[in-house]
C-alpha cells in the first residue's frame, strides 16, 4: 500500500460514538484508512490530544441584513473564526428577497460564499412565501442540494400563519427535506413588548421579559402538532426553555420525527445577564433570549438525556459601538444577535464534557455528527470513517484559555463569554487535508470553502 | 317560626361537598332553612331519595341556527326535557349575526327564551369580531350579567386568530369575565377532511379521523398560552381527549386559572360508534368526535382527580330524518351535534358514581355547583344553602331504568344513549320552589323560566 | 317552632364547598337548622366574620414519650391551645408498650385523655407488632371506633419491612379502617447520617441533610405500591416534598385510593431556618426535616390542584431549653418534633387564601372537612350542615396579628414562627355549642371532650 | 503496509453511530484498519450486506442450576447458538454457593467455561451475601476483571433487604464496578402468588397474574433511590414495564447514572401467549413475565429515545419435555426462564429496525456497543475500529426466514418465537478473525472461546 499523503499520529479519535487510539491516513481530500502505524509522506503528531471530525454548525448568520445593518462577520471573517474554532462546516440561511424566486435567491447568496469562505458550507433557504409558485421549487431545490427549509413564527415579514406553515411541512416532507423553525408566539410576543413599553421600561433589561418561555412553547407545541398531522419531520432551532424541551420530548414520546437544537448561550449564560449596568444588556440581546438558570440546566439534562439532538451558535454578530447602540433609546431597536461561532467546541468542552454533563462522544455527536446528519451531509462530515472529508480538529483537553474578545477572529468588538475560564481547547484544524488553523492563528490560503449538496435528514 | 310553604323531608342531602339527612324548608322561592323536624304547610317526602341542588347545565344549544337547519330543541321544548331531566338552570349561547351589535343579539335572543324556558337560564355571548367597537361591548355586557364570551379557534365565520384570541382575552378578562374557547386547531381539521376526500372518505366513518386529537391538543396548548400571557381565566369547553385534559393539568400545575370541561357523550361513548353500518354513524357526528376507550378512562381520571372542573351537555340535536341526513352524501354535511340535555344526571351517575369514579358529591358539584361558580350563579343555583333558589333535584339512586328515546322529551327522533342500562334516575325536579317535574313527566306550568345576570367566575 | 338554644346570626358561613351569608340555630350539642332569621334564646354575632366548622387536626402527638422526654403538651395545655387556635377535633396516637395488647393500649391512652382534654379527640393506632394475634385485634378496634392504623419505615422500634406493611394494610384495609405511614426509607437514612457524623457534622445544620427527599420519595412509592396491592387505602402522613407528593398524584392518577397530608410548617418555612447561628436551628428540627423552596412552591401547588388532601400539624412540641438541647453536641440527640397544633387555621389562611394558592372553601376543607371525612367522623365533625356538631369558629379575616410565643397556649418555650404576620385571625370557638375560646382567651370549663369513635374513610 | 491477514471487503459497517461503505482489514485476532482497497491475504466479500461488531449478549444463564433442573444449554451448545446468531460475547454469572468465596466461585465458573466457549466470555458475580468478609472482595474482583455484581430483592436464597441492597451498592460503587440488579418487589410477588393459589388459580395462565407490574415499579425505584444515595451506578436488568422504563427515565432525568436493559422477549410478545390452551403457556414463562401490549410498545418507545440502553435476552432455557412439565400441576414449579441466545440480533433487526423504531446503528449500538461500554468491555468488543477484536457479523438485511426451532442450535425443544417471520438474518459470524458460523452453521473449532476482564461502566 502506497504511504498516505499524511498521517495524523497517536491521536484519541473521538467520534459520535467511540473513542480509541489510531492513526488516520489521508489520501488528497479524504480520510482513507484509520489504523495503527500508518506511513505518510507527511506526519502531524496528536500524541496527548482528541481528534474530531471537523465541527459541524447548522445555525450561522453571516453577512445577514438585519433593519439598517447587517451582521458584522461576512463569509471570509465569519469562516476564518469557525476554522480557528474547529468548526468545518458551516449551514447558513439564504433569505430570498420579495420578487426573487428561491432558486435566483440561492444562486446569489451562494455566489456571495463561493471563493470568499475557507470552510465548506450549504444553505438552508428561508420560506416566507408558502404560495404554489414558491412551493413547486421545493422539490429542484431538494434535488439541487438544499434540503432544509426555515420558517418562522414570528417577525413581520417573516411569520407565516397555520396554513402557511402547514403548506411549508406538507411540501418539504413530500420533496424529503426538512422544515425548520423559529418558535415564538408572535402574539404573545407582541403582547408583551407592547406592556412594557406601555409601562416605560424601554432599556435591554426589559429584552427577556418581552419573549417569555410561554411564547416559545405555544410555538414549539404548535409546530410539532401540525408537523405530526403532515407527517413531515421538524427540527426546532434554538430551543431555550425547558417548556420548549419538554414540548419536543413529548412528541418524540409519542413517536413523532422531531428534532431539537440549543446554542451556547442557552447552556452557558442566563438573563442575569441583563441587569448589568446602563447598556450593557445589550450584548446579550439575542431571540430567544437568554433564560433562567433553571432553563439552563434543563437544557444540558435534556442534551444528556437525548431530548435535544443538536447544538448550533445562532451567530449573529454585531458590533457593540455603532449597531447595537441603535437601541439605546428603546431595546427593541438593538440589533438581534450574538457571536458565537468561534467558541462552540471549547465551550461544550468546559461546561458539557468537564462538568459532567456530557461524554466525549456526546460532544463530538452533538456539534458535529448530528448536525452532519440532521442535514444530509453525513458521512461525508461529521465522520471520522474512511471515505469522510478529512475535516479534522485537534484539540488539547489539557489546555487553559481565559476567552478574551482580543484572541477571536470574529468581526466583532465583544464577546458575551468574556473572562470564562476554559479547560480544553483546538490547537488545530485541518479542511480536507489543508491545515486551515494551528494554535489559535489561521493559516490557510484564502477561500476554497465549497458549496454541499445537503440530502434529507437522517436518523441517528 | 312560621311553618315553611313546603318542607322537602327526610331526604339525603348531597351538595358539591357534603351528603347529610335533613329537611329543606322553602319560602316563596328560596330556601330559607335546614333542619330537622321542620314543618312545612306542604311537604314532599324524600325518604331514601337523593335530594341535589338543580343541575346547571353550562353549555347547550337551542334553536341554534346551523347552516340550513337548526338545532331541533327550541326553549320551550329542551328546558321542558332538562326539567324532567334534573337541569333546572341552562346556559345557552347568543351568537351576533353581522351588522348587529352584541347588546342587539343580546336583546333578540334574550327575548327567544323569555317566556318560554321553563328553567332559569343565563347566555354566554359568542365573539366573532374582536375589533375595538364589539370589545368595547364586553364590559357593559358583564354589568348586564353576560360574563362569558366563548370563541372559536375554527368554523368560517367564527373563527379568531391568535391576535383575536388574546384581544379577547384581555377585555374579557379586563372585564371580570371568562372565557371559554371551542378548541380545535383549524388547519389541522382542514387538512385531515382534505385528505380523507381526497381519498374517497366520505361517509361519516371518516368523521372521527377528520378532527384528529393533535388539532384539540394543539388548539388547547395554544389558548392556555394566551390565557396566561393576558392573566385572564380561561374555560374550555367539551375537552375530549387526554391530550386536550393532560394541557390543561399542565397549565394548572403551573398555577393558571383555567378549567375544563368534558361532556356525557366523551365519557359513556367511543369513536366504536363510528363503525356502525350505513349511515348510522352520523347519529353520533359531533365535534369533536367521540373519540378512544383511553381517551374516555383519562376523562374519567381527570374529573375524579380534579384536573376537569366541569360537565356540561353540548346539547345540539338534530333528526336522524331529515337533518343527518343531508349528509348522506357527504359526513362533511351532516349537521354536528348530538342530543343530551335530559340524561345528563343519570348518566353520569351510573357512569361516574356507581362506577367508582366519582363520590355523589363530586357528582353534584360536576353538574351543578361547579358550573354556576364559574359563571357567577354560586350561591343562587348550585346550593342547598338558605339564600339559594329552590332548585331541587329529587333523584332515587335504585331506580333502574333503560334509556329509548320514547321516554325523554327531547324533540328529535334518537338518542346516541339508546338501550343503555342506567341505575339511578330523577324522580322529581323543583325550580324555585314549584314542581316542573314529576315521574318523568313534565307537569309544570308554561314558560317561566327567567333570565340570570351571570356574574364573575368563582373559584372553587 | 321553638327558639334556638343559641344562634349564630351574620355570619359567612364557610363550608370545604360554600360560602353564604347564613345564621346558624344550634340546640343542645348541635347545629339544628341554618336559615335567616333564626331566632334563639342566646345570640352570637358574627358580622364580618366567617363562620367555619371547627378545625380536625388529624395529627397531633400530647404527652408522647420520645427518649428521656415526652412532648411538652398534655391533653391539657395542648386542647386548650388548639381550640385558642379554631381547632375542635383532635387526632392523636396511641403507642402500645411492649407485652400491652392494642386493647389495653386504647384503653391507657383513652383514660389519658379523657376528663382532661377540652376538645373532641380520636385516636389512631400505632401499629409495630403485625404478627397475627395483635392484627387480630384491628376488627374489633375498628368496631370500637379506632379505625386508623400507623406505620412506620423507619425508627428502631417502629419500623415495619415490607411484609410489615403489607399484613398491616391487608388486615386495616379488610377491616374497613385506613392505614396512615410516615414514609422514609430507613436505610437511606441511616446512611446520610453516618455519613454526616463520619465527616463531623454534628450540628442541627446537618439535620436536613441527614433525610434527604430521595428517602422520602422512595418510602411513598413503596408503601403505595404496597397498598395497590394490596388494595388498601392508604394517607401519606406529613408529606413534604415534590418528590413525595408526585409520587401520591401518580397512584391517585392511575385510580388508587391514596391521600396525601401535608403540614403547616412544609407550607411556611424551608431548610434555611437549619442555616440559623449556634444551637438555633434545633427549634426547626422535624422529621421530615423543613425542605427547600421549590418544595414549599410544590406542595402549595399540590393541595391547590387537589394532589394532597389533608393538614395536620404533627404537633409535637419540647421546650429548646432542657429538652432541644440534649442534642447540642450531636444533632440524632435533638428530639424530633416543633409545635404548632394552635396557630395551623391562620397559618393556612394567610400563607394559603391570602397568598392566593387557596380559595376559603378549600381552605376550610383541607383543616377540617377532610380530615373528618377521611378518618369517619363527617357529618358530625367538619360539617355545618343540621346534625352536625355545634363546633364553631368564628375568623376574622381582617385581624392582623404578630405570630409570639407569648400569645399562644402552647406549653413551650418557643415557636418556629414566631414574628411572622397573620392576616386574619380566629377570634372564637364554640365546641358543641359552648363557647371554649374568646379573643385568643380560653374561657371554657375544665375537661368536657369526648373520645370519638372514627368509622370508614369517606371519599370526598 | 503489508497485505492484511483477512480482508472483509465492500461491506457496509454499521457502528453503534455511524454507517459506511469500507474495507476492514484483520491481522492475526484484531481489526488493524478500515480503508478503501485494502489488500489481504484472504478476503471475504460482505458486498450488499451489513458488517457489524459482534453482538455482545449482557446477560445469559447457561448451565445454570434451578431447583431439580438446569438451564438446558452449557458453554458448549450455547456459545455455538449465540454465534451461529451473531453474538461473540457473552456475559453469564458466578453464583457461589454457601461456605464459596467469591474468588472460588468464579474459578470455578471460569473453569466451566474455559475450552468449552466458542465464544469470549465475561462473568457478572452474583451477591448474595453483603457481609464485610463477602463485600472486601469487590474490590480484588474488580481488580481480576470481575466488575459487575448482581443483586436480587426477590427469591428465597438472593433476595437482599434494604441494607443489603445500599451495602453492596456502596462497595462495587467505591470498587468502580456497577450493579446490576432483578427488580420485583418480593412481598408484592408473594401476596399475588398467594392470592392465586388460593383461589385455585395453578395453571401457567395465572404467572403473568402472580408479578404485577406494581411489582417491578416499586422494587425499580427502590434500587434507583439507594443508588442516588449510595452515589452508584446502577443497571436495571431485564426491564418488562412502562412503569419500570419511566422510573428509570425519571432517575436520569434527575441527574442520576442509571442503566437500563431490556430483552427481545418483552419486545417481541405479550401476555397474550399465556393463554394458549392446555399448558402451552408455560413455554412463556420467565420472570418477570410477558406484559401488555402497551408496555410493549413503550419499551420500543424507550429504546428509541433514549431512556433504555441495553438489550440482552435473559437466556434461560428448559425443555418443554420434562422440565417445564414439572409444573404441570403449579405454575409456580415451572423452571423460569425461556431460550433466546440466537435470535436476537434478527428479531430487534425485524422488530425494531425494519418496524421502524430504531435505526440500524442503534440496533448495533443496543446489542453490541452499549453492553460493551457498560461492562467496561469497549473498545475491545463492540466496535469496528482499529485496535478492537476482529468479531464481526455479515448481516444480510434481505434474507427472509421463518423462525423455526429445527434451525436454532439452542439445546432446547421449543423457542417461543416459532413461526415469526423475520426479514435480515447473519449470514457469517467472525470470532477475532476466525470464522466460526457461516449461512446458519457452526463451521469453527471446538471451544477457543476466552474470558474476558471487564472494567469500569463507560458512557456513551
Amino acid at each position: 500500500m502506497e504511504p498516505f499523503d499524511l498521517v495524523v499520529q497517536n491521536g484519541t479519535l473521538v467520534t459520535a460514538g467511540e473513542t480509541v487510539r489510531a492513526d488516520i491516513g489521508i489520501r488528497g481530500e479524504q480520510i482513507a484508512a484509520l489504523g495503527q502505524g500508518l506511513r505518510g509522506r507527511e506526519t502531524l503528531d496528536a500524541g496527548g490530544l482528541l481528534v474530531l471530525p471537523g465541527g459541524v454548525d447548522p445555525h450561522v448568520h453571516l453577512e445577514m441584513p438585519a433593519g439598517a445593518v447587517r451582521s458584522s462577520d461576512d463569509f471570509v471573517t465569519g469562516s476564518i473564526a469557525a476554522a480557528c474554532g474547529g468548526t468545518t462546516t458551516l449551514l447558513d440561511f439564504v433569505e430570498p428577497e420579495p420578487g426573487e424566486t428561491l432558486a435566483q435567491a440561492l444562486q446569489a447568496r451562494r455566489a456571495q460564499a463561493e471563493g470568499r469562505a475557507v470552510v465548506d458550507f450549504g444553505l438552508h433557504m428561508t420560506l416566507t412565501d408558502t404560495r404554489p409558485p414558491a412551493l413547486a421549487e421545493v422539490e429542484p431545490l431538494v434535488a439541487a442540494g438544499v434540503s432544509s427549509f426555515k420558517v418562522y413564527t414570528t417577525y413581520d415579514g417573516f411569520r407565516l400563519d397555520d396554513a402557511g406553515l402547514y403548506a411549508a411541512l406538507e411540501a418539504v416532507g413530500q420533496a424529503g427535506g426538512l422544515v425548520m423553525v423559529h418558535a415564538e408566539n408572535d402574539v404573545i410576543v407582541g403582547q408583551a413588548r407592547r406592556a412594557l413599553l406601555a409601562a416605560g421600561r424601554t432599556g435591554p433589561q426589559a429584552h427577556p421579559l418581552s419573549r417569555p418561555a410561554a411564547a416559545e412553547g405555544e410555538a414549539v407545541e404548535r409546530m410539532l402538532a401540525l408537523a405530526e398531522t403532515a407527517q413531515a419531520p421538524v427540527y426546532i432551532v434554538h430551543t431555550s426553555t425547558r417548556r420548549g424541551a419538554e414540548a419536543i420530548a413529548r412528541a418524540r414520546g409519542r413517536g413523532q420525527v422531531a428534532y431539537g437544537e440549543t446554542c451556547p448561550q442557552y447552556l452557558v449564560l442566563t438573563e442575569a445577564e441583563y441587569a448589568r449596568p446602563g447598556f450593557e444588556g445589550a450584548k446579550f440581546v439575542c431571540s430567544p433570549p437568554l433564560r433562567s438558570e433553571a432553563d439552563r440546566v434543563a437544557l444540558w439534562r435534556a442534551l444528556a438525556n437525548g431530548q435535544l439532538q443538536s447544538v448550533g451558535t445562532d451567530h449573529c454578530p454585531f458590533f457593540y459601538r455603532g449597531a447595537k447602540e441603535l437601541g439605546r433609546e428603546l431595546f427593541t431597536l438593538i440589533p438581534g444577535g450574538i457571536p458565537g461561532i468561534e467558541a462552540r467546541l471549547a465551550l461544550l468542552y468546559t461546561w458539557g464534557v468537564r462538568a459532567g454533563w456530557i461524554s466525549p462522544g456526546r460532544w463530538v455527536e452533538l456539534c458535529s455528527t448530528a448536525p452532519a446528519r440532521l442535514f444530509g451531509l453525513y458521512p461525508r462530515k461529521g465522520s471520522l470513517l474512511p471515505g469522510a472529508d478529512a475535516d479534522l480538529v485537534l484539540f488539547d483537553p489539557q489546555r487553559r484559555v481565559t476567552l478574551r474578545q482580543e484572541m477571536l477572529h470574529e468581526n466583532v468588538d465583544y464577546t458575551p463569554y468574556e473572562g470564562l475560564e476554559l479547560h480544553g481547547y483546538p490547537v488545530a484544524t485541518l479542511r480536507r487535508g489543508q491545515l486551515l488553523a494551528r494554535e489559535g492563528e489561521y493559516v490557510g490560503p484564502q477561500g476554497g470553502g465549497r458549496f454541499l449538496a445537503c440530502g434529507r435528514p437522517q436518523a441517528a
